[in-house]
């Protein structure tokens, strides 16, 4: 990858090599728009497209301009990878030191001014306008472990587990960005085996709550109703890029709901997403192989390829309400037993109509190797049975009020990092209500 | 209830003591806005906007006439139930025979012609743009039958259904509007029991295509994320309307995916909702008291009245491909356990944010009576044991390609009918496509 005339910190997720798209806003255009990130800056595209020639960057692209200047990524999205390849293509060549376009912005004092804002100076905007939400559950180790926890070894996983990427209705409408506080929910939460006569749950707030690590996918072009996606065509036609989330979950609230028809108010409180999308072109260089599956799968989930998801180095930060922050899990997004396209060709099968903007969530990651390699604090603790260490003499089963959770992932080496940035959320106190 | 100049059928759903909302567009203005049903015709508020001094009829109501051009009834449910309420009230006049503004339409042959439509000559859209849709559980009898089917009569109901509404998230897009043809899906489907040693599903179109007689409610106001909503403020606060839906579900496919997630492919190909939205108010009259609950409830669910439901007649027809229709069930809206105020204060104790537009789904309804009065044929063929009947000596199980479901739902004497129109859905052969 070529360098930029940005200064660009070596350890960047935004290097040249990335272009990860989001939505802005400053002090002096309150207006949300569309921008990229780049080094510590991000580059307002709404201002170029105002004050440049963008025909001559971006040649035959019908409806860009207006993309540009929408308030979410969906118009920009819609219009397909091909588009998305050219334009960061384009902004790739405008950015680099040796650009063929230096008198559009390298060399225009008074459009860096405008277009090219420090990150600290901009306001970060959810991504996407998101009309459906699903959360699978293809984290093999953390469906192991969890399964193990609560069925025994051997009954860990379902009987469809293998054969099918399960997953679920998520809430779109709690899907916040990155920074947002999230409260800890009240729930009715049952105390004792829900197996006894006569159980009484209580009405409190959660004492279980919890994080998810997850990678999330928007949906670029939609499907017609009842036409499935065929898994070979569902990441160049359907996928637009990639968010890091944070599937905040209330252990004890689930536990008490979820039986039959899946988790609810233990997940509905809140998602946290990154505010970056990463495209989905930005990580065909980091492409790995999954978990095996030793499965015969059917037709429509047989990908043709074994490196159908990619190897993003996660973590998961705790910050303390005093400010010690303490990294308790590491992992990688290869520790998945499904790919976006088996996802979205199983979302599909039966008609499904997948539309701009809708968000897949990956299910949580946690790597093989138990504690520090895990996706959520329910898996680390062994469901509050023992304690995670922090820095100092401090310790957690689970959250507390006034911590923070800091995701992070990233792929490639220094001077061409590809990452997301911060997925981060605080958790505040419990709303009174009346139980 | 006073008479209407309009000439209405007494048997019609549609009486001045209705009104309800509808988005509509016709050969000459294909733009989808806003309309009332009255009878056999449409009064067309856009027209009647852009035609008549609107200041007139509805004073003091900021934001109407936008609201009233609007593609979807969101921009009117969110002005709140006073103003719905003051606009049903003067469109009601309006209507009577002896209104108060005679001149603005009864008496103005021109306006009538522009604004006051034949139904044929319309065609109904979606009515709301809808963010999230949740589907509850609280048709009392349809638990306790398929519970009873599949764990027998001493586990029917799982340990939390008495203390809380049980609901998951559905799938927003998927929801069509009556007339929509549903596609038969294509699914994993397990012949043999999940228990067996290696099941090996089949990917096959659905064999147990079934319907579910629902109520759906539409909300109206938001909540803030984090501040849950009062059951005694649910109502009034945040209920715009109801309509009749239709939760095509296709058993088998649900029936190997559902542990431990909850439904997914089974029931996200298609949900079917009546065009008509009856507000909130027009069903005030017709208040029953639901099914009685003896569990000692959460201050959080204890409404402080005892009509709390609905008792609106409920029908389902089947039409075989031959146009033969028999009506297979019938019931009333007041066999629910829980209310939509139970619902909404349940879904948001945790702090999920409802937006306008949100749909809630009540769980099919079912009466005590059993075969007939069933809102699915799950219960109605206890899984495919048994036949219904249909007229002449056709049968069914399940759903064959070529028939259609019409549901229908009213209240009230003749003349004064407050009624949903049709919910209705043609069944078309699956998609070929690459097990
Ligand atoms: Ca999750
Ligand atoms: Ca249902
Ligand atoms: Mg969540
Ligand atoms: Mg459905
Ligand atoms: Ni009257």
């Amino acid at each position: 990858m070529s360098s930029s005339w940005v200064d660009i910190d070596p350890a960047s997720d935004f290097s040249l090599a990335n272009i990860p798209f989001g939505i802005i806003s400053t002090a002096e255009d309150q207006t949300p728009r569309v921008a990229v990130a780049i080094g510590s800056h991000v580059l307002d595209l709404k201002a170029l497209a105002a004050n440049a020639n963008l025909a001559a960057l971006f040649p035959g692209i019908d409806g860009l301009t207006p993309a540009l200047s929408s308030p979410s990524l969906n118009a920009f999205a819609q219009l397909g990878r091909p588009v998305h390849r050219q334009v960061r293509a384009a902004l790739q060549d405008l950015l680099a030191t040796n650009t063929q376009h230096s008198a559009l912005l390298r060399d225009n004092a008074a459009l860096r001014q405008r277009a090219l804002l420090p990150q600290t100076a901009v306001q970060m905007h959810l991504p996407m306008e998101i009309g459906d939400y699903t959360d699978f559950y293809a984290g093999y180790h953390h469906a192991v472990a969890v399964g193990r926890m609560f069925r025994g070894a051997d009954n860990a996983l379902q009987p469809n587990y293998l054969h099918l990427p399960v997953g679920y209705h998520g809430r779109a409408s709690s899907i916040v960005v990155s920074g947002t506080p999230v409260r800890r929910p009240v729930g009715q939460i049952l105390l004792a085996d829900p197996k006894m006569p006569a159980p009484m749950p209580e009405v409190a707030p959660s004492r279980k709550l919890d994080m998810e690590l997850e990678l999330g996918c928007f949906i670029s072009r939609p499907n017609a109703m009842g036409e499935a996606i065929a898994v070979g065509e569902a990441d160049e036609g359907h996928v637009f890029g990639y968010v890091l989330l944070n599937d905040w979950s209330a252990r004890d609230v689930q536990m008490w709901e979820y039986v039959p028809l899946g988790p609810f108010n233990g997940k509905n409180f809140a998602s946290t997403i990154s505010p970056w999308v990463v495209l989905a072109d930005a990580l065909e260089p980091f492409r790995a192989g999954g978990v095996e599956n030793r499965t015969v799968l059917h037709e429509y989930l047989r990908e043709g390829r074994e490196d159908g998801v990619f190897d993003i180095t996660l973590e998961v930060d705790l910050t303390t309400a005093e400010g010690d922050t303490t990294t308790i899990g590491r992992t990688s997004s290869k520790h998945l037993l499904w790919s976006f396209p088996q996802m979205i060709a199983h979302h599909t099968l039966g008609g499904c109509p997948m539309r701009t903007g809708d968000l897949l969530g990956s299910g949580t990651i946690s790597g093989p190797g138990g504690q520090g390699e895990s996706g959520s604090l329910l898996e680390m603790t062994e469901n509050g049975r023992k304690e995670v260490l922090l820095r100092g003499t401090d310790a957690r089963t689970f959250l507390r009020d006034g911590d923070s959770i800091t995701l992070r992932g990233f792929c490639g080496a220094e001077n061409g990092r590809v990452g997301f940035g911060e997925c981060r959320g605080k958790i505040a106190g419990a709303a009174q209500t009346r139980r």
